[in-house]
């Protein structure tokens, strides 16, 4: 089937760099966009969308979440950190059952879908779960299951998480065409022992596979890790093999000049979370300084306990002005580099180098935005309309390997009502 | 009229907080709330509303902006502060016709009324035509015009611009059944002159009016006063009469300990316009210390030009996390504190204590959630859903005393689509 999606503005990626297209033809056969242009192009379409008032744009990528957590929404909001997790988050996760966390994976994928999000990276529980959603619903997702040990005298060998790990690897990875990758993970450096990740690191690595985890979260978690170890968690994850497979590190707020270092040289990507890094008070990643140290940075909702929804929008619009506002200069953050982080920054980290961008070849992830809302007008700059004034809500089409997942407020592979009772039903299950 | 909304969960205050009642009934009489409760009440209305999976909260006062800046969103995104301002924004602003100033004005109610915003303070030229347009549209507003004098020898008496504001507020002050209030206006400390700050002072006490005015939003301006006038703004202000009036300060980044004083003693409003103050790269307003010192806290988006939208549900959000962010503690600012900054606060700063809550004997200023959204499930922390989790877009219902004003998308007193075709005439006519 090729498709024509005519008289739309493209954010089209030229060179590296957004070019904006007026009046402008994307053309797309099969799962692939196989023209972008002012013209129409000479080939034969067997149909034709008026996108006349969108702006196309590449599916926005939330390289970070812990999608099941949309049933933990608002759980706990006034309480301190420690009180939260350990009395409210950790007692309701002992609760959740595999199909719980199915139909709290489904609620995300409504909420992710509907806001722009082609494909995202999510650790959590029972992840064969969101596999099977994922490729039900059409979007893509890079799973895994975090490895933790709290027992130093666990062997590598014994640890059920990581087994379970690496046999959703054999049983998912490469699926629907693709869209399912399944990731390594190691939770975080205070909950895993150094014997369980060097063998665990030393599997990712001999299988090709990618890793995922949370890196620099918290001052306290730096400190006590340099007590711990002598040395910072970046330099530990290091030193035990795990950077030697390509590694997606989440928050990152408190590395050191030399903790970039490490990041750089071993290509680390990092994922920037602004929401939940403010929301729990844990602080500002160093963006700007980690964009000067060459990092491949993209962008992450976090879970939606600590966020407390899962739009993408939000986290480009915080990461466009927060670093102005910390550095205080209306310049530092550029809505190019910010707009690169949700899309073809994501691409990279997720190992998903044929999406991210629109561009003749790479696989068509697109997402319309309704330019003819009050607040989308004038629209002479779509790339800073984009970052700066539009919302989730604005996305009038979501399409994932050429195909249409969501338009117009009616999702086209989900079934809304469904998916809501089943979530409600949870909800009323795990709070009485 | 009497109309009961039933069937809703309402955030209703009592006794000063908060209190959510769930399938609750809300009983309006002409412009006023006149029942709250769990129970039907006994007395007879003409007409009942089903308000089933909606949130009913007060609704949301925008102390602080330039609304026919709409024209101008994204205008020169790219450049430093001096640049923008000198070289793209006073330019256009030099050729802005009332006309156009209307159509901009009008642009911006369509953007704020869609978002659950009742009520507004702004501050521009040519504030004739907004109070004609809000006349027209149901709203509440503040309007001003601010007064500047750049000539040392200009004499109070001869100043153009405070004899225009003080025309106005003969023409309109509580017109529409007091909807419209004209308060009094000094731009800046660093726009204005000591002998028509003084004369214009006195004035505006006089004729018991409010002042609005912008108040050490950056570095620059604090220090320069200083330099300038051997003191802060906030204590040149003082020192000149304009806090014997009831005075709404916006931004207040910069303020000193004993400015914070100054305001305390002089019940001077703060407004707080944190996606202003980050983009512009001002910094971050001490709103916990400023609420530790007992300030009226307020909120407010500023202009489209600086924001890039109108959108008081972007400030809430901020203003509910960043301080979290920048004082590295969870819970330095409440849900219910910041919603009170975005309601009651804001109605005091307006002069408008018969508003900003859901209370019997409270004006009908009420705006409604869809709680049926993804992204607002599960439900049972209503308050902290509204802050944490909801979107300007989930707003389903505006009302203005007593009258629905917006309601599914769809505007009842405003057409749209002139409203729309006017902006975009004067954007051609500015930009060519």
């Amino acid at each position: 089937m090729k498709l024509l999606l005519k008289n739309g503005t493209i954010l089209a990626t030229e060179c590296g760099n957004f070019r904006c297209i007026k009046d402008g033809f994307l053309g797309i056969d099969g799962n692939k966009i196989d023209y972008i242009g002012e013209k129409r192009p000479e080939a034969v379409y067997d149909e034709e969308k008026d996108m006349s008032g969108c702006l196309l744009a590449p599916g926005l990528i939330n390289c970070h979440t812990h999608t099941p957590m949309t049933l933990l929404r608002g759980v706990g909001s006034d309480l301190p950190l420690h009180e939260w997790l350990f009395d409210k988050v950790f007692p309701i996760e002992d609760r959740l059952t595999a199909a719980e966390i199915r139909a709290g994976n489904n609620l995300a994928l409504l909420e992710m879908i509907a806001c722009g999000t082609t494909s995202y990276s999510d650790m959590y529980f029972e992840p064969q779960t969101a596999a099977e959603n994922a490729m039900a619903a059409g979007i893509r997702a890079n799973l895994c299951r975090p490895v933790q040990c709290f027992d130093e005298k666990e062997r590598y060998e014994d640890n059920q998480r990581a087994k379970e790990s690496i046999e959703l690897f054999h049983a998912y990875h490469g699926a629907a065409n693709g869209r399912i990758r399944i990731d390594f993970s190691i939770h975080a450096e205070y909950t895993c022992t150094e014997s369980v990740v060097r063998g665990y690191a030393a599997d990712c690595n001999a299988l090709g596979g990618r890793m995922h985890l949370h890196l620099s979260e918290t001052k306290q978690e730096q400190e006590e890790c340099i007590k711990r170890h002598g040395k910072t968690p970046a330099a530990w994850f290091r030193d035990l093999g795990v950077f030697d497979s390509p590694t997606a590190a989440a928050h990152c707020v408190w590395l050191t000049d030399s903790d970039m270092e490490i990041l750089r040289e071993k290509s680390v990507s990092v994922i920037h979370c602004p929401t939940s890094n403010l929301k729990l008070g844990s602080g500002f990643a160093p963006v700007p300084k980690m964009q000067k140290a060459g990092l491949n940075i993209t962008l992450g909702t976090d879970g939606a306990a600590s966020n407390n929804n899962l739009n993408m929008m939000e986290e480009i619009h915080l990461a466009s002005i927060i670093h102005n506002g910390y550095t205080l200069n209306p310049l530092v953050m550029k809505p190019a580099e910010v707009l690169k982080m949700a899309t073809v920054n994501g691409a990279k980290l997720q190992g998903r180098s044929d999406t991210g961008s629109l561009e003749a070849g790479k696989k068509a992830d697109i997402i319309a935005f309704d330019l003819r809302r009050p607040h989308l007008i004038p629209d002479f700059d779509p790339l800073a309309l984009l970052v700066y004034s539009a919302q989730g809500s604005d996305v009038c089409m979501t399409m994932v390997d050429g195909k249409v997942l969501y338009e117009n407020g009616e999702f086209l592979t989900i079934d809304r009502e469904k998916v809501i009772a089943e979530a409600k039903a949870a909800v009323k299950h795990l709070y009485g």
